[in-house]
C-alpha cells in the first residue's frame, strides 16, 4: 500500500514561439497538476518548450532550399533554450516551489544545432540529466541534430510516500517519440533498471497506443506517454497547416492520445483524446516486481550468450 | 500490383499427443488453405507437432517432483519429432504435393532435451531451417531446453506471382510467442531483412495483439500471428485443467486470436477468435518498402555508434 | 599438524521472509560455531538469506499463471539483498566480530530479476566475491535468472592456524545444489585450485551423499555440503506444503545432510540429518596433496590434447 | 611526359526512374568518352543510376507524410540498385568494353534503406569497392540511410600511358556532394593517398567552383567533380518543380558546374555549364608531388601532437 | 513396458596369461547370462581378456629396472590381443551364437605398445568399435598407453524388445575404471547421447559406488559397472601379492562391487560383493527420458555461453 | 537587425623594422576604422607587428648559411613584440581608446625564438588571449617556431548594438595564412562555436579567395581575411626583392585580397586589391544560424561514430 507514487501526464501545445508563455504555461499546469491531483511527478510532451513545427517543410525540397526557411529555422532556433540558461533556472523553480519532479521535452540550443531533449528537473537538486534524442524523424532530420551515448540517462528519485509511510524508490528514463520504436535504445533502459519510462511524443495517431502497450509489457515498467494536443491558434498566424484553405484557429493539428500504462499492460488513465488536460495514476511500484516476475528481457530472460548489446564508450565517439 | 504473397495462418490444436493424427491434420489444413483461400505460404501455431501442455505442472513444485510428473514428461518426449525424421519427410511431402511453403511450430527432441522449434519446409527444396526458442517461459523453462545462435535463420523464397506475372522474393523468419518480447533477437532479423515474420504463438490474451501491432511497426514487416484455439477435448482426458471440477469437452483451453498485420500497422486479417480457422491475406511485398521509408531500424534509423548488437559467434558457444 | 583449519557447516532454515530475523540468525548460529567448536570457516545453506520456497508453485502451469503468484514473487523479491546492502554490512560486521570466514547462500536481486548466490565475506576484508547459481533447477528457473561467467570466483584467504603455529593458505569456491552436477563447472573450480569446495544446498536425498563423496574424489578437495534443515514453522502460515490435509508445524519441508568430506573421500563430519545444527571438522590441508598426487584431473591426469575446457570470455557475453 | 593520364567527366541528367535506359546512357557516354577524347577513366555524377529526386518531398511535413510520399518512394526504391546486381554487372561490362575505369553514382538498395553511393569499376578487374554517403543534407536525410567507415575506400589503379611509355600508377577516391564540406572526412583521404579526389554531385550553384578549388589546394590531388545537367523532361511528367504554373521540359532543374582541377588549384577543364556534355583533361600525376611539396596536411603540414584524427574501428561500430 | 533391455554384468578373473583359457571363460559366461538370465547385452570387466597384473611392479623403481620385470612384461604382451585378430574373431562368433551384444574389457597389443581397451561387439555387425583408456593410473602409465580423441565411440544398437513388441534403441558407450573420474570425458559420452554408460574396472573400494551413482545421476543413463573378481588362485604361482607371507590361493585379489544403476540412481542390480557371478536387470529405456527431464548436462542443463568443451580434432593430435 | 556587428578588415603594411612607426600606424588605421566606418572589431594582417620578410632568405641554404642571415635575423627579432610588454600596453591604449576589439597578426618573441601570433585585445578587458600559427610554410619553418595546443582560443565578446538595441554575442578565433588549409584546425574552431572567423595572412594570390569562401561555407561562420598590401618602400631599402636589377619603390611586395564573406559564402565586402585600405561591413549574426540550418559540420552534420578528432591535452605535449 505504500509503495506508491503519483503521477502526472500533462497534455497541452506550446505557446508558439513565445518562451516566456510556455514557461507561464508549464507553471499553470505543474500547480494544477499538484493542486488537483496531488502529483509528484509530471511529465510533458515533446517539444514542449521550444515547440514542434508541425507541417512546417523550412522551405525545403531535395536539393534545394528558399531563404525564407532559413529565417524560420532562425525564429525556431531563437525560441530554443540552453542548457544551463534561465529558462532552465525557471523550471527548476517551477519544480522546488511545487515539489513536483519534472520531466519536460524541451527544443535545446548548443552551438549551431538544435537537439530535441528531455530534461529531468528535481525539486531539491535541480536540473539533473537530459536526454537528446537519437534518431529524428523524416523531416525532422532536417532541424534537428542527433544525441549521442552521453545523454541517455536513468535517474533515480527517492519519493515521499503519499500515505505518509516512508519512502518510495525510483528509476525514470525518457525516449522521445519514435525513438520508442528503437529496440536497442529500449534495451539499454531497460537493463539500467527504469521504472517509470517516460516517452514524451508528438505522434497522436491510434497505433501509438499499442507501441506504449507493449513497452509496457516487454520492459515491465510504467509507461507515461505526454503527447501535445495543439490547435491551429497554438502556432503562429503564419504557420503551415495541413490545408491551408480551410484554416480555422480550432483546427487540430496534434490530437494528443497522452496514456499511463502498467508494467503488466492495463490502462491506467487516458488515452486522452480531443483536448489539453491532465491524466493522473497512483503508480503502485510493487507491479515493477509482479512484471519482472514474467519477464526480465535483460536480467532473467535474456541470452547474453547469443546477443550482445554495448553502449559504444561515448568518450570514443564524442567531441569534447 | 504484380508484388503479392498470398498468405495463410492456421489456427488449430495438436490433436494431443498423436503424431500421427496431428500430422494429419496439418495435411488437411494446408490443403484447405490451398484450395479454398490460394495460399502459397502456411504458418502454423507454435507446438502444433508435439502439443502444448497447458496447465500441465508435470508434478513440479519447487524443490520437489513426482514420478507422474516424469511419465508425463515421457510421453511428451516420445510425441515429439527429430529431425530429420519421418514426420518431418511427411511435412516435406504436403507441402511438394501442395505446392504450399509451410512454417510450421514443432516440439524437437535432440537427445535428451525437448525444443520448442519452428521449422520451414519448402514445396521444392524440402526442409530449409529451424528456429529453436531462445529463451522458454516460465514453466516451460522446466520442460524445454534452450535455443543458440545456430538457429537463428531467415530464408529467402521466390514465390509465383499470383497473378501469373513473375516472380516474388521475399525473407522469412520466425519468432515463438514471448521470444517476441526479446528486443535485441527482434533486432538480429530485422537486420536480416525478415519481411514476413512469422510469429507461431500459444499466447492468446487481447494484450497480444498490441504487440504484433508494434512489431509490425517497428520492424516494418508482415507479422503472421499463428495461434493454437485449443479445447479440453483436443487434449488426453487425464490433463490438466484450469478448473478440474467443471471439465467440459468444450472448454477452451487456448483461445486463438491469430492475425495477419501489415508494415504500416494494419490489420489484414483477423484476429481469429473462438474457434479454429484460417485466415488469408493478401501481402503486398511493396508495403515492406513503404514502411521502411520512414523507418528501418538497422539501417536509416540504426545509431551504430551509439549501440552495438553481436551476434555471439555460435562457434565460440556451441558445441558439436 | 600445523597445516589445519578449523571448519563448519551450518544446518538451518531461513526465518522465512524476514530478513533481519534471518540475518539475527545468522548471527547467532556463526557465533555459536565460533565459541563452541572454534570454527575459523562456516559455511550456510543455500538461500539461507531470502528462503528456499519450497513446494510453492507461484501460481504457475505451462502456458498460465495466476496473480497471487505473482504477489508472492513480490514477497519473495523483497525478502532478497542487493550487493552491496545494509544486509550485506551486517554480515561484514557479524564476520568480523567473530572473526569467522563466511559462505552463505543469498537471494540476490539485481534489477528485475533473482539470482541464488553465494557470498564470500572475510573478518577483515569484507565482502570479496559472488557465485550466482549458473543454471536453476526444474521450478527454480521460473524464479531465479542465470549467473554467468564473471561469477566463478575461486578466493584465497590466510588462515591463522589453530594451534598457533603460524598460518594456513586455503582457496575456496562455492557450487549451489545440483550445478553440483555441472562436470565443466566443477572442472573450473578444479583448473583454478580450489581446495575447500563448498557446496550449499537444499538437496536433502541421501542420494546426494553420493554425489558429495564423488565430488571430493574427482576433485581431490575438502567438500563442504550446508543444507537447510527446514520445518513447515519455519514458513509463513500459507505457504505450499506437500501434504496440505495434514499440515503440522514440525513437518519436515527439507531434511538436511550436511556433510563434511575429505580429498580421499573420508567422510569427517555428518551427515547431520533431522535437526538443525552445526558440523565442524579439522580440515588438514595436506590432504589435498595426498589426493592430487594419485589423480589430478587438470593436471597429471587432463589429456588437453583430446579435450580442451574453455571459460567463454566473459567480456562477450556478459552485459554491463 | 610519360606520367599522364587521360581522364574524363560526364555531366548528364539519369533517365528518370528507368534503370535500362539510363544503364543505356551510361554505356553511350563512356564510348563517347572513350572514342572521342581517348579517356581511360570516367567519373559520373552523384545518383546518376537512381536519380536525384530534386524538387521532391516525398509527401512529407514535419510531423506528418502522405501516402502517395510512401509510393513515391516505392517506385524510387526500385530505381535503385543492389550490389551486387545485374546492374553492376552490366557496368562491368560496359567497362571491360571500353576499357574505361568508371566511378559512377548510384542510388544502392540495402535491405529496406537507400544509400547515395559511388561505386569504382575497372575494366579488368570488375566492381572493387563502393562508397557510401556518411551525411546526407537537408531533405535527403527523409530519403537515404548514412553510409560508415567501412566504406571509405581509396582505390589504387595502374593505367597504361597513353603515349604507350609504360604504366601510371594512381589513388582514387570518391566524396559525394555537401561531404565535400566535412573537413574530417576529407583528411581521412588525404591520409590515405587519393591523388584522383572525385567529386561527384548536384551541386550546381557557382559557389561549388570555390569549393573544389581549395580541395584541390587543400589535398594536392586532382579533384574531378561530375554534376548532373538535368532538365525537367528527364523527370517524369509528374515529378515536382520549382514552379509548378510554369512548367517546360527545358526548364533546368541541374544546371551542372563539372570541373577538372589540377592539385595546384589549375583549372584544366570545365566549368561546364548548361548542357549534358564531356569534358577531359590530362592528368599529370607529377602534379602531385609538386603540391605535396609545398603542403601535406597529413604529411609534413600535420600537427599530429596537436590534433588526432581516427577512423573509429569500423568493427566498434558497424553491424554485420 | 515394451522399452527393455535385459542387460547383464558379469564379475569374473581373468584366466592368468591364458588367452585361451579366457575366451572359454568368456564364451562360458556368456551363454550362462543368456540361458539363464535372458541377457540381450553383457558387460565384461576391465583387462578381462590380457589380465590385470594386480601388485606387480615389473621390476621397476624410480631411475631403475630389472630384467626379470621385462620378462614379465613380454609374457603379458604375448597374452594380449590385437584388433582383428582369432581373438576377435572368436569373440564375435560367442556374440552370433549367443545373440548377446559384448562390451569386454580387453589389453591390446599394437606394434610394442598395449593398451586397455573395451570392444564393442555385436551378434549381427561382429566387432563395431573399441575404446581405449586415456590416462593410464599411477603405475599402469608404465605398462600401458595412451588412448586418443580417435577412439571415443559411442555406439548405436537396436535391441529385440524382450516382450517381442518391437525394438528398442540404445546407445552405449564405455569407460574404463578411473577414466570415471574425469568430468570432461564423461562430457563428451552424455554429449554423444549415451544411454548405457558401461565401466570396466578392476576398482573394488566401496567409495566406487558413490561415483557410480553420482555418474548415473549426473548423466541421466544406466550405469553398468563390470568389476573384476579375482583370487591368487587366478594368477601364475609367481605373481605379487600383496602379502608374499600369508599366501593363499582364495585370497582376494581384486573384490568385486559390479553393480547396475538407473538413470535416477536407483540400484537395480548388484553390488556383488566377494564372489564370481552374473548380475542382471531389466533397463526400463524411458527411464533415460524420465532422468533427463530433470537434468541434462549438455542439453538444457549446459551452459555453453559460460563453459565450452571441444574434442581436439583427432586428425591433429594422432599419428596415423 | 538589431543582431549586428559592424567589422573591419585593415590591409596595409609593417613600417618595416619599425616598431613604434608600426604601433602608430595601427592606431592611425583603427581610428580612421572606427571614425569613418564605425568599426566596433578591426583585424589586422599577418605580422602586421614585426613584419613579413618576404623574399629574404637570411643567409641560408641546404646544409649552409652566411653570417649576415644571422644578423638579419637580429634585426627581424629586435623588432618582434614580448606578450607582455610595452608593445601590448600600447595595443591595448589604442582598443581602449577607440572602443574597437582588435584582432592583430604579430611576430612574437619568446626567449629565443619567434612565433608567428595573433592577439586579441578588448577595449575593457585589454589583452584576451593569443593564437601562434601551428605550422610554418617553407622557409617560414627557418624563422619561426611552432605554437601548441594552449594557444588555440576561441575568445567570446558581447557587442553593442549599433543602432543602440542590446547587445550581440559573438565568438572570434584567429587563423594565420596557410593554417587555414590545415582541416583539423579549422574543424577544432568550428567545434568551439567560432563565428567570427578571423584569417591574417599574406596570401595575395587570386586563389586565396576561394578557399576563403569555402571556409564560410564549411564552417558557417563570417570569414575576414586581413592581408598586407607591401611594397618595396615599406621594407629597408637593402631587402630582398623579386627582381633585384628592378627595384622600384612601388613595386608590389603583397598584393593584397582582404575581404569579408558570410556564413553563406557572400562576399561582403571586398577583396581589395592594389592599395591599402580599410574595408568594413555589417555581419548580420542571425546569418549564422541560417548556415548552420543547413550544414553544421561539428553537431548535425559530424559522424562521430567515423571520425573522431581530438586535440591533444597540450599538458602532454607542451613545455611549461
Amino acid at each position: 500500500m505504500a509503495n506508491i507514487i503519483r503521477a502526472s501526464v500533462v497534455q497541452a501545445a506550446t505557446a508558439a514561439y513565445s518562451l516566456t508563455e510556455t514557461l507561464d504555461k508549464l507553471e499553470r499546469l505543474t500547480r494544477l497538476a499538484k493542486e488537483r491531483d496531488g502529483a509528484q511527478l509530471a511529465v510533458f510532451p515533446e517539444a514542449f518548450i521550444g515547440g514542434y513545427p508541425k507541417m512546417s517543410t523550412f522551405g525545403m525540397v531535395v536539393g534545394d532550399r528558399r531563404p525564407e526557411g532559413r529565417d524560420e529555422f532562425v525564429r525556431y532556433a531563437k525560441a530554443a533554450i540552453e542548457i544551463p540558461s534561465p529558462a532552465i533556472a525557471r523550471i527548476e523553480q517551477i519544480s522546488k516551489e511545487t515539489n513536483v519532479f519534472l520531466v519536460v521535452g524541451v527544443i535545446e540550443r548548443d552551438n549551431g544545432t538544435l537537439y530535441c531533449t528531455a530534461v529531468f528537473v528535481d525539486p531539491e537538486r535541480g536540473y539533473l540529466a537530459k536526454h537528446r534524442k537519437l534518431v529524428p524523424t523524416a523531416m525532422e532530420r532536417t532541424i534537428w541534430g542527433q544525441g549521442n551515448g552521453t545523454t541517455l540517462p536513468v535517474v533515480s528519485k527517492t519519493f515521499e510516500s503519499p500515505a505518509g509511510q516512508g519512502t518510495v524508490d525510483a528509476k525514470l528514463s525518457a525516449t522521445i517519440c519514435w525513438e520508442n520504436y528503437m529496440p536497442l535504445l529500449r534495451t539499454w533502459y531497460y537493463s539500467q533498471g527504469t521504472q517509470i519510462y517516460c516517452a514524451p511524443t508528438v505522434d497522436a495517431r491510434p497505433l501509438w497506443q499499442n507501441t506504449m502497450t507493449h513497452i509496457a509489457l516487454e520492459g515491465r515498467c510504467f509507461v507515461l506517454s505526454a503527447c501535445q494536443f495543439a490547435q491551429e491558434k497554438d502556432y503562429p498566424p503564419d504557420h503551415a497547416v495541413a490545408n491551408s484553405e480551410a484554416r480555422d484557429p480550432n483546427n487540430v493539428m496534434i490530437a494528443g492520445g497522452s496514456v499511463i500504462i502498467s508494467p503488466l499492460g492495463k490502462v491506467l488513465a487516458g488515452p486522452l483524446l480531443g483536448e489539453e488536460g491532465i491524466i493522473t495514476a497512483d503508480l503502485d511500484m510493487d507491479d515493477w516486481y509482479r512484471g519482472k516476475f514474467d519477464l526480465d528481457t535483460t536480467g532473467h530472460y535474456a541470452r547474453n550468450d547469443v546477443f550482445q548489446l554495448r553502449l559504444v564508450d561515448p568518450a570514443v565517439t564524442s567531441q569534447g
